[in-house]
């Protein structure tokens, strides 16, 4: 079969790594196809900087334009990240008939549908196995082994420098801004850490699962996002008296009405849960078919090669759509473009599950009834409570689990308690997760 | 899109959940497949049967021949089980031109590789995802989403049967013969359980399994297989206070020569491994990539709705293929037939691990040094070892972990021992699995 030939913007840890397992499987990739992939050009920021053995310099260009305009390439791999300029690029090669694979879902959650609906306009295929959970392949999954079934829900840890933070706040006891301090250390954390830890890259690649998940148009501004850093070194420790581990989770959830609960949020989840030992910088994925009940996938979230192999693995697969005429042949968001649905998604106030709630208040009586009268108030009743610190120093911490109970309900009673001039610090809520 | 056009071979628990869901879920397969899957005749040993309300009365029929031979089918189902008459049936069906979806690991681990060739030749499709641990999407993933990959080694629990056993034995205490009836009684087993305890079901799956990771042409003759009847109550309980849990483990995995390591056995493996929590039915495959590294997927491997929606998803699959006239589109081996190897597998003899050895000895003094003497005569080396009864009763307890040593020395050794008049029941041998 003939080769496929593919250009490369972005040429970052990520593009060398796909560099170099074009370069040192293409004999298993050959035997896999049936056609070699060949690269015919490669932009890169700075291109005239030692990229090592995998990445000849003849290909390289300053310019992603002359690798969208380049009348040989069929298929463009983008790894240069970013929403703009990006975007154009990949419209560009989308209109000339070219397929594409990218990583970037920052730009999906953006901009994803404009730029899936132009790829199905044209017949052409754009894939991004890479763009969640990197070398997690559960984008195939929800795109292909479960057409057959309705997905329940899907609950994540997609966003590797969290679940990092979390793990070692775990272990060691630190707090989140040491734990932080380590995880740039290990390279698990960027410089500017705020789209990890804020929640904003896990909500940017729900809203791919999600999309996934219920041929559902969703937007980002629809996904309610909580940071980790919301949580401290105490809350992890209560939390396991009570027989629970904090994890980074993204959920998208089906509702008996067909509206969506979306949401980002470290949650309290049981030590026995599937989820609870993917530690470290692990990202997993837990599916909950009706059909095929659980399903748990989980890998390396990050990293040059891990994303590497998805990107590939994606090129090798819209190869064999290449060598087939078919392209278009999977739709990119599972579902086809004319059955995509635009569902309601359900308001934060309207999530109900059982609450964590944590309060720093004086050492006297009385308190434990104020605090009680005012949840009641709004009817968040209390299954059950530790009061730690009596006697030894003020405040004390008293931490409560509510039965479950409405998040509107909840924030209410918060609010009437911060103005209750009893508590010496804000409230901590967090949500506990059932699965 | 047209419909694409099916006959069922066997209609029995697994046949009845795809039955329900291409009803149940008709309008999401077809806002992903684009077109209906249609049935047109379905063939049940028993036609009279009720089979509720997702089988047409009128397409059944005795004969598979009659499905088979229906020249408006394109797609043939079998869940009928069995390597003969079955082969005959797949075979005539391929030759036709007719696509195949089978959930049949016996069929596959005996002539797979015949019907897979017959299929490439003729240029349709044999999928196969529900074959190997039920609703778990391992086929898909090893054939596609690590196509760009090398595959290190596959390592699954992949017999529910042997698995709740296991995990019943450790829960209660009880012994293998009770705690099989006790998985009889739940459905977990059946009535001649010699298959599942065994460990053939576990070998077909893996040679399919060894197939698509390293397109290999595996016999199922190649693979040294042990059952679990061989682990008795006590084994679990020191296998825990050394750290450790028994699983019923599959193992395939490249050595350095290009050879193969094959086994099926009950292995010890660490506590804090991955595959340590897969307990009860559930099954799991722990692939390892060269570049992709660790990827755990777990879920339900038998049972009628999650076999149902591998096979469906299947189905979609092919389906896709036979809109795009692109028949054949993946290596159904995940490697071209062109480029099947046939390596070498390596005998069990040359196997090294660390072992776990339990001894039944007489309570007097000189019976550890002779042990020890042994099996220092074949270069098995003693890492712990703890004596369990001394004084209490006889025979008392000693169990062994070994350095790494070749299965063939311990073998030599134990035969050695037993040939000592020292040894009151035959020595216990397992093997512990480093993960």
């Amino acid at each position: 079969m003939r080769n496929i030939r593919i250009g490369l913007i972005g040429c970052g840890v990520v593009g060398q790594g796909i560099m170099r397992l074009l370069k040192e499987n293409a004999a298993s990739i050959q035997a896999r196809l049936g056609g070699t992939i060949e690269v015919r050009r490669i932009a890169a920021r700075t291109p005239r900087k030692d990229r090592g053995p995998y990445v000849p310099t003849e290909l390289l260009t300053y310019d992603p334009e002359e690798v969208v305009n380049d009348p040989s390439v069929e298929l463009v791999i983008e790894v240069m990240g970013g929403v703009e300029p990006t975007y154009g690029y990949l419209k560009r090669a989308l209109e000339s008939g070219k397929s594409v694979v990218t990583a970037n879902k920052a730009l999906l959650a953006a901009r994803g549908h404009e730029l899936i609906e132009l790829a199905e306009a044209r017949g052409v295929d754009l894939y991004f196995e890479a763009a969640v959970a990197g070398g997690v392949p559960v984008i195939r999954v929800l795109r292909e082994a479960f057409a057959s079934d309705r997905i329940v829900a899907v609950r994540g840890i997609i966003n590797g420098t969290s679940n990092y933070i979390l793990s070692r706040m775990r272990d060691s006891g630190s707090e989140f801004a040491a734990a932080l301090q380590e995880a740039q250390a290990a390279g698990y954390a960027e410089a500017d850490p705020t789209l990890d830890v804020g929640g904003g890259d896990a909500a940017h690649k729900l809203t791919i699962l999600a999309t996934l998940a219920y041929g559902a148009r969703v937007e980002l501004s629809q996904v309610p996002t909580f940071g980790i850093d919301e949580v401290s070194a105490v809350d992890i420790r209560f939390a396991e008296r009570f027989g629970f581990v904090i994890k980074p989770l993204a959920v998208a959830r089906a509702l008996p009405d067909g509206a969506l609960d979306l949401r980002v949020h470290p949650a309290l989840i049981s030590k026995k849960s599937v989820l609870a030992s993917v530690n470290g910088a692990l990202n997993a994925v837990y599916i909950e078919g009706a059909a095929v009940g659980p399903c748990l996938l989980s890998g390396l979230g990050a990293g040059a090669l891990p994303t590497a192999v998805s990107v590939v693995s994606d090129v090798v697969d819209v190869g064999r759509n290449l060598h087939s005429a078919a392209g278009g042949r999977v739709p990119q968001r599972a579902f086809r473009g004319d059955h995509m649905t635009t569902p309601r998604v359900q308001d934060i106030s309207q999530h109900r599950c059982r609450f964590y709630l944590r309060f720093a208040v004086p050492d006297r009586g009385g308190v434990l009834g104020k605090l009680a009268s005012a949840l009641g108030n709004h009817d968040v009743s209390i299954e059950q409570m530790v009061q730690e610190g009596h006697g030894t120093s003020e405040p004390v911490a008293v931490v409560m689990l509510t039965h479950p109970a409405h998040e509107g309900n909840v924030r209410r009673a918060l609010d009437e308690i911060s103005a209750l001039d009893l508590v010496i610090a804000k409230p901590r809520a967090l949500r506990i997760e059932e699965l």
